[in-house]
């Protein structure tokens, strides 16, 4: 995704450092203490975007608490206004490459992870930078807790069907899927910006929920 | 499916009887014997309708024994009239209800069983009647050689779900899936008669190749 430049950006993330965590990497084995009910649920996006999920689902869930996790900065800052306007106190973003997520996280630390209209790479020798390639698994089975879920959704065909086979072949287990999630009517879906502007034109939103065995 | 009886359609059988095996049950455990190369694998097609799928696949693969299954007199004898006309000597077709195949097939008799357009049984309290509920995938299990493969097709948006996460609980790993099978231009695909009329309609075709772990 190619966005102008923001400038403003860092001072803005900066005078609202009780959203974007400044210092991520230090708070790797005690994140619940960002936040005001501790003993929640912890639930973790990849790939945040312009945040309106992270923001949608902490202020349709206040019984979890959320972490974004968003590279581009210039994205991001996008995400933090959806989450002050959301005026919810359970959402913290990170401006960081997620690129080996146990530098972030301790052991069986997260209760879900949400992988929201990745980039799918479709061509074969980016395979290793699908998020759902198997070296990322290693990652998401080592913070999740035992029996811990993901939830994917995407508009690519490909990236879908690459993914299903992937969990599939690491041996775990498909709880649920939906081939057009947008047709289900799904009242509890929180739709990112993408997801919206995808749907709109009559494309097919795929979703599944996984999990690893224990 | 309603449709006209056809009164001549056991004459027609009984005087194929080297397509439309009479006795199909006798044959349990030495169904090769059937084909004039025994050595070949066998394949299985339970619900074969119009014949369109087994004819063709009879035709495209001379290296492969097939069996279709299709409970429905006046339709199996559509699916023989295309086996006649394909001149293909490796198609065997069964009249039967294949309610248990253990009592037609013999343990690991069977390479390969394709699902095709099966009756998605919608309502929650017909689960039980569809082909990949629990009950019956133990008997694919056990037909099936070690490492047998399933390969399921359906127009079916809810039987397509139901039967990928039924699969994954059972312990099943997903090969491969297409969740819009005619936008891949597979062309190895043999459509059924089903399949061509969805297809046409702009409604995507699903696949899935799962197989038993070991």
């Amino acid at each position: 995704m190619r966005l102008r430049n923001k400038p403003w950006a860092d001072d803005f993330m900066r005078e609202n450092d009780h959203i974007v965590v400044q210092e991520p990497f230090e708070w790797k084995g005690k994140w619940n203490n960002q936040f005001n009910k501790p003993e929640q649920p912890l639930h973790l996006e990849i790939g945040s975007g312009k945040g309106q999920f992270i923001a949608g689902m902490g202020k349709q869930h206040p019984e979890v608490n959320f972490i974004g996790i968003e590279i581009v900065k210039s994205v991001i800052v996008g995400a933090l206004k959806k989450v002050k306007q959301a005026e919810t106190d359970n959402v913290r973003l990170v401006n960081e490459n997620a690129e080996d997520l146990r530098e972030m996280f301790e052991t069986n630390e997260v209760d879900h992870i949400y992988l929201n209209f990745s980039d799918p790479w479709p061509k074969n020798r980016h395979e290793k930078r699908r998020l759902t390639y198997h070296t990322f698994l290693d990652q998401y089975k080592e913070v999740l807790k035992p029996g811990g879920e993901i939830t994917l959704k995407t508009d690519n065909k490909g990236f879908f069907e690459y993914s299903l086979v992937s969990f599939s072949q690491y041996g775990m287990i498909l709880d649920d899927v939906s081939v057009d999630l947008h047709a289900d009517e799904d009242p509890l879906n929180v739709p990112t910006e993408y997801e919206e502007k995808f749907s709109a034109k009559g494309q097919p939103i795929y979703r599944c929920k996984v999990r690893f065995t224990t």
